[in-house]
């Protein structure tokens, strides 16, 4: 057996227990989570102190540095997450479309954990305490796997969150860190199918392609997103700016951001004549197609190919000039990540037809396609965005995280 | 473009107007599917009966060549069940958890289909109709590659389901056969990740495996069935004696079918004695551990350890003592493939404790593995019986075909 092996089966034995622990058990383990993070931070923060220094050295861009960094502050709020955890209703044990059959048979459909959950993230460390307490209230063993740049950080909050379940009288290895951080052992990871149920990859577009590839785990795709708005030529065009402003620049680096605005012919110059000004603000990089540039000039830049299925996560927007409705929906089909997308009309038969046509986790009328989130949503907390159909799509909250059984009670049917 | 991707591209072409078809048209084409298969069954019976001929000179085990079989009243069935599924509640478009926020936006989740599924299977013509009516009830395209046995058959028949599509004016891309029965094309269709979003296998372990193994598209794991019954020290023995006849001997070659029996040593030899006369009457082959194998002596045949996780699909019972109801579930938690388990038992908290500990898609108490099936659950049709634990578990009917997206609307709202 691999060190991995050893770690996946032990994770295995451990969701045994787990899977059957009360919701009290569960809270409590969650509780003294957070109060040992809280009590003794020290410990994460010097080690995370130690990732930044290296990391530093590596020449990590200031917008990634910032990302890996701990404060007090930072960790308190992570401590209060785990305290929403704690709040929000036990998934499990759940009994749905219980009935007595003809035969005088009951049953019931029961919601249980996926079992273990391994989440391969990149270097930011909230992440790994959200996906712990997210996995814990669902009953779910998790096995994380971090980026380099997170490794001691990482080291350290494990050590912590692990010596809190042995303090309840769970085991520790219902929360477990991949001790290496190589290609290898990741590549190894997707491939536990004898101990691992689920695989979420969290990160970059690139990480979750070669997870979805390689992985012979099943995987939950999350969190890629190539968002459109589309202005419709009956739009509010006063609205369709705000709209379009918030979901490009409020935070141009979540996959909820728009990438691409799609705006009808027949409003093209007045809508950009009102935009603009407003993208003007972040010196927002415009990407446009012919008709579009026509109009802007110099202010934009010619849109490439590549452009209508990019993802920037930056302040870049491509523009494109749409004949109506159904060109858009036909464009959106053909180029989103099925993630969020977003029409602005006054008119209800448009509107409804966007909502039913367009295939993505989240259709909007009439908003901006950064309320896809977990917490706007009302599921509380979420582990992603799922852009699958399988399992679970848009935000994965507790719910998102659990499976089902079928119990069934007899009195010797035979059949 | 190859031949398959030019078919995956044209499936998800006819997948964005399947999905909006409503109720009305989509039975409408399910009517004419069973209407001309009643009437054009010669066509269908001729190309079945190439087929056969081709399967004898090749020599095909009798029980096969049985399956391979299609007669009128084989079509007539078949028809019925086309039918039932017209009458089955349509599951797309249930819009569920709709709430306004305190935002006001209004979101909603709605009910719709995967998309695009692909089918493996093997030499059963009836699942060729089966599978393309339960994926175009619930609003999905499907691509269907069967075994090369009855390459012919499927020709025929999709062809006529292929005209009736057209008839009520749905694109025929709707339903299509992969045109070739190659290693080479099914190696492909697995990896078609842009145009097919599930796959399914269905047929034997080896073929499901492999599937698993290799696919980039999703995939939803089917059938596999090692079933365990667990005779407690408190059962009722005559019960648990019927019960096991029952779960092996009433149908040994589908998946909810018992293969192994673990019995408490206290009722070791009372249970033996009353089970093995009525195993008897089907000779069914005992393999057994040592303890059983002191009682029965040369009535059974000693087992190996690879019995412990042999799906016989055959007159073949592995038999096992246990310590008591906590060996058992740890048993089989290491041993089956998460499929039906059942206990006989009159102790409550005995009956409770497995029902909560054992990790399976349908757990039973007092009652035959026989029930695990769509219909016998209440779904109507299924299109297998999931293993997995992602997506569905258990028998898939048309609610466990579908995904959904989140309907939101606004007002212009911005975060």
């Amino acid at each position: 057996m691999t060190r991995l092996e050893q770690q996946g089966a032990a994770a295995k034995e451990a969701s045994r227990i787990l899977a059957t622990a009360g919701t009290a058990k569960k809270n409590a383990a969650l509780e003294a989570i957070a109060k040992i993070l809280a009590e003794r931070q020290a410990e994460w923060l010097e080690a995370n102190a130690l990732d930044i220094a290296a990391a530093k050295e590596n020449g990590m861009r200031p917008a990634m540095l910032d990302r890996l960094t701990l404060t007090p502050d930072r960790v308190q709020g992570i401590v209060d997450a785990v305290r929403q955890v704690i709040a929000l209703p036990d998934p499990i044990g759940r009994v749905t479309k219980m009935e007595t059959r003809p035969n005088g048979l009951i049953i019931g459909r029961r919601s249980v954990p996926l079992g273990v959950i391994a989440i391969i993230f990149e270097a930011r460390p909230n992440v790994t305490v959200d996906a712990a307490a997210l996995c814990l209230k669902s009953g779910n063993v998790c096995i994380l796997r971090g980026g380099k740049e997170a490794f001691r950080s990482n080291i350290a909050v494990t050590k912590l969150m692990r010596e809190a379940l042995s303090s309840v009288g769970l085991p520790e290895d219902c929360i477990s860190l991949v001790q290496d951080t190589s290609h290898e052992t990741a590549n190894e990871l997707m491939h536990l199918d004898k101990y691992v149920d689920v695989l979420i990859p969290r990160g970059g577009a690139g990480l979750i392609r070669t997870v979805a590839k390689e992985s012979s785990v099943p995987v939950i795709r999350t969190g890629e997103g190539v968002c459109h708005i589309y202005i419709d030529s009956e739009a509010d065009l006063d609205m369709g700016a705000n709209v379009l402003y918030n979901a490009k620049c409020s935070r141009p680096s979540v996959c909820n951001a728009v990438e691409c605005v799609l705006i009808a012919e027949d409003v093209l110059e007045p809508f950009l004549k009102q935009a603009v000004p407003l993208l003007d603000e972040k010196n927002v990089e415009l990407r446009c197609d012919g008709k579009s540039l026509d109009i802007l000039g110099s202010r934009a830049v010619p849109a490439m190919e590549s452009d209508w299925d990019a993802e920037y996560d930056d302040y870049i927007l491509a523009v494109r000039t749409v004949k109506d409705v159904h060109e858009a929906i036909d464009f959106i089909n053909r180029h989103s990540t099925g993630h969020s997308e977003s029409i602005i009309t006054k008119n209800y038969f448009t509107a409804q037809h966007f909502l039913d046509a367009v295939d993505a986790a989240a259709v909007y009328v009439n908003a901006s396609t950064r309320f896809t989130d977990g917490g706007e949503f009302g599921l509380g907390a979420e582990i992603g965005i799922s852009t699958q159909k399988m399992h679970a799509r848009g935000p994965m909250g507790l719910e998102e995280l659990t499976s089902s059984k079928y119990i069934i009670y007899g009195e010797g049917q035979v059949r």
